[in-house]
Formats: structure tokens, C-alpha cells, sequence
């Protein structure tokens, strides 16, 4: 079946950015930035990551020039128009290109489009962002599972698709992208499925960037500590006994001289 | 408190290897081998990235000279030995440190210890390993959550940890880890929980290895794909409608020329 594809049509690489530093880029996703005619980006890689790439072979798709945003349709038609132009793109996506990143929705356009395309996984901030805070999402002790959801689902669903009540039921860990404008509402079903209040949880704002801030607290202080510590978009919420490695850990963890944040436990403060 | 730490005192890196093929290191990690005295490892890496360390700054814990498995115990022990005589260690572990690992132990026994230490994250095998076979973990049209669990729970434990019920109520995807051995009774478990028999499943060995293999079929028809195939540890399954994103795409993922793998899929050979 090869020959259904024409040679002179270039390839897309959908490639994970990874949570924000440029050191936690894989070797493959340097390689294929510096080689690649063109890098379609939007803002998730951060911009260390983006900076660090040539401005000559930057597109970004994340908005457009009279400020709108980009729609996922002129995403997915560029990329073919690209590749059918002979070059060889980089789709470069925040974190993994397929947690929750609409990665799913660009392969299945390149395929029905006939381009050839390779996936280029990359760190999730859903498990680098907790994890240089200190914070394992699954413990041998006390989490034998771990689940992520957005908080920043699909406006166009009529409903939550998310069951926080079976969430919480697993018993592991909860890890929520996006999690910052709609964490009183989470909080709130959680604790009404029957989650204990005191649960720990953490929300680690601009994991492995220098302005990461973290927060610590339990369920039923979570939004008073993201108030009080100022934790924004974009953050993510653990939730679950790991939260509370951090406490016996973070003086050790931030002896090392590559540290990248200020800390902010507020538990300590108050 | 910084000067409780002694100076003199070596830093531990816990680094995570990605899910074996040598380009998804992150820059971090391939230069903080190069640099560290000394890399513990086990054989979860892949023998691709541990060959391609120095011999003289390699240190196996997954086996002792007499060919039993190495404690944790005895790894914990030697982390906290090379640091104190001052040795730049990186303690090198397959996927990521925090994902199933026993990271968490591990900061935690360094912690306790007055050793300074850093979290580098690397890619889960959970995530790289469906994506590089073109199947996105989570999706917007039919996934809003991803669950992760291990199907090699601690054999200390006396019941199992993991609510199968509650993780099929989810709704969303569920990826199992080390998930070949048991694949006939947590198959059963999901059924009897409800799910339909028809859910489609992927299995993954050595995802992003030379020998990578790919078998899909459905929860009802999962134990017998995996033995046509002979798909065998370590593995990933994929449980959730998104393992069907596969079928859509795979004939365009296989002609780029970086691609892995011998792709066997016994729905097309049936």
C-alpha cells in the first residue's frame, strides 16, 4: 500500500513540548525542532521552549493575526497543506500530545488527508508538574492508581461527561489539568461522593517553569489555599495522600542547585 | 536550613528513562549521565539506553552477583552510601521515577537520610507507549478521563487494591501497566463490572523498542489476541474506545521513516 502515498509529500510530526523547561524537551523532539522547515506551535510549550526555536521556521496557530483564536479546523488544514507543499512540520503540542491535547482529532485528519505522520510523545505536566514538586502520583503505600481529567472540558458537551463520584470511588489518586477556575465546583462533588474533606491535595502552577508556585492543603481548604497563594492558570490539582510526600521531603528537594521555584507551602505560613 | 546539608554530601538525580528507545530521554537526562559518577539502574530502561552508558559508571541493582533480585532495601542503602561519599548519583529508572516506580520510597528514604536530591521526569511507557502506536489515552469525543494501574500489585498485599467496578464507572480510558499476566482476570473483573464486552483493547510490547508489537481486539476477545500474537512483558493495555483511533490511522503512521515495529494486528489477519 505504500504507493497510495505520494514521495514528495512531507511528513507531520506530532511532537510533546513537554511541561515547560527546555532541558525536559526529549533528544528526538530537539532533534526534529532543528531539522523541520516549519514548527507549528500555540502557547502550551512555554515560552522558553518557543524562544528557543528560530523565528524564521515558527507558525503560530494559537492565534491569528487580528487576535481570534486559532480553530482547530485551520490547524488541521495547514498541517496538510504543509506537508502536500513538500515540507516536513513539527506540530509542536504542550506536555504529551495526547493528554488532552487534541492530538487524537490531528492524526485522524492527516490519515483521511493521506499524510504520513510520526508521534513524538512528550512529559505530561499531569505527572512532571506534581513530580518536581515532590509529589509521586502513585504510591506503593497508598495509591495503586492514578486518573487525570480536565477541568477544562469541551464547552460544547451539555453536561459533564466527568463522574467524579467514580473517580473518587478507584481510591487512587486524582489529577486534574486545567484545574484552576473550576476547583470549587470539583471540590464540592468530590466531597459530596463521599470524599473525605480532609484529603490532601496540591496545585503546582507553572510546573518546571521559574515562576512554579505550589500549594498545599486538604479538600475543604483547596480553594482557600489557591486564593491565598495565588495559584493561576496554568495549574494543576493532585489530589490524594501522595500530596502529602511533598511535606517530608521538600527541604531536601530544594538543597539541589538546579531547584527551579519559589515555594509557597501554606500550611507552614499560617 | 540550608546548612544542615553537608556540603560535601553528593546530590541524587532521580531521573526516568522514558519508555526505552534512546531519543526519548529528555536533554536533562542524557546530560546528567554524562556527567553524574555514577548510574544505578535496573534493567527497566531497555538494553538500548543502559548499553549506551559507560561501563565504568554503571551499577546494576535489578540483580546481585548471585543473580537474586536486589532489595530495595539495598538500593535505598546505596543511594544514601555514594551520596555521602560525595558522589554525583543518578539513580536511573524505566518510564517515569513517580509512574509505578517506587520513586516515592526512594525520596522519601533520602529525605530521611539528609541527602539532597531532584526529580527528573521521563516519559511513562502508559502514555508514549499507546501514542507511538497511534492511540491517544484520552480524546475528545470519547474520553475524558485516564486511569492508570498496575497489573503486578505488591504480593504483600492481601486483596487486591484496584476497584475494577469503579474504574469501568469512570467511563474513561484505562491503561494497565505490566498488564500481560493478568490480562484473563482483570478482563473478567471489567466484564463482570458491567463493561461491554465489545470495548475495544490494545495491547503494546516494547513500545518504542525494535521488537514492538501491537495486537488489538476487544475485552471479550483480549486473552485470545494476546496469545495469537504472543505478546508477552512487558506490555501495555489499552482499554477504551480510543484503542479504535489505531485501525484509523495506522496505515499512515507505518510509512514514516522512523517507524518502529512489525505491526500484527489479528483483527486483519482473521
Amino acid at each position: 500500500m505504500s504507493d497510495e502515498i505520494d514521495t514528495d509529500t512531507g511528513t507531520v510530526y506530532l511532537v510533546g513540548s513537554g511541561p515547560g523547561d527546555p532541558s525536559l524537551l526529549t533528544v528526538k523532539a530537539t532533534e526534529l525542532i532543528e531539522t523541520a522547515d516549519i514548527v507549528l506551535h500555540d502557547k502550551l510549550p512555554g515560552p522558553a521552549i518557543i524562544e528557543s526555536i528560530p523565528e524564521s521556521k515558527r507558525e503560530d496557530v494559537g492565534k491569528r493575526a487580528g487576535g481570534e483564536r486559532t480553530s482547530q479546523e485551520y490547524t488541521n488544514h495547514r498541517l496538510v497543506e504543509l506537508a502536500e507543499a513538500g515540507k516536513t512540520v513539527v506540530r509542536l503540542k504542550g506536555g504529551d500530545p495526547f493528554v488532552f491535547g487534541r492530538g487524537g482529532e490531528e492524526i485522524e485528519h492527516l490519515a483521511a488527508s493521506d499524510i504520513p505522520f510520526e508521534i513524538v510523545p512528550g512529559i505530561t505536566s499531569a505527572i512532571g508538574g506534581p513530580g518536581v514538586a515532590g509529589i509521586p502520583v502513585t504510591h506503593r503505600e497508598y495509591a495503586s492508581s492514578v486518573s487525570f481529567v480536565t477541568g477544562h472540558e469541551d464547552p460544547t458537551k451539555d453536561e459533564s461527561a466527568i463522574d467524579w463520584g467514580a473517580l473518587a470511588a478507584t481510591g487512587g489518586t486524582i489529577v486534574v489539568l486545567m484545574g484552576v477556575g473550576k476547583l470549587p465546583a470539583y471540590a464540592a462533588e468530590l466531597q459530596d461522593a463521599g470524599m473525605d474533606p480532609e484529603t490532601p491535595i496540591a496545585l503546582v502552577e507553572q510546573a518546571t517553569r521559574p515562576s512554579m508556585q505550589v500549594a498545599v492543603g486538604t479538600l475543604e481548604t483547596a480553594v482557600n489555599v489557591r486564593d491565598e497563594v495565588g495559584i493561576e492558570p496554568p495549574a494543576i490539582t493532585i489530589i490524594g495522600e501522595v500530596a502529602t510526600t511533598r511535606e517530608h521531603v521538600s527541604h531536601w528537594l530544594e538543597q539541589t542547585p538546579q531547584h527551579y521555584f519559589e515555594q509557597i507551602n501554606t500550611d507552614e505560613d499560617s
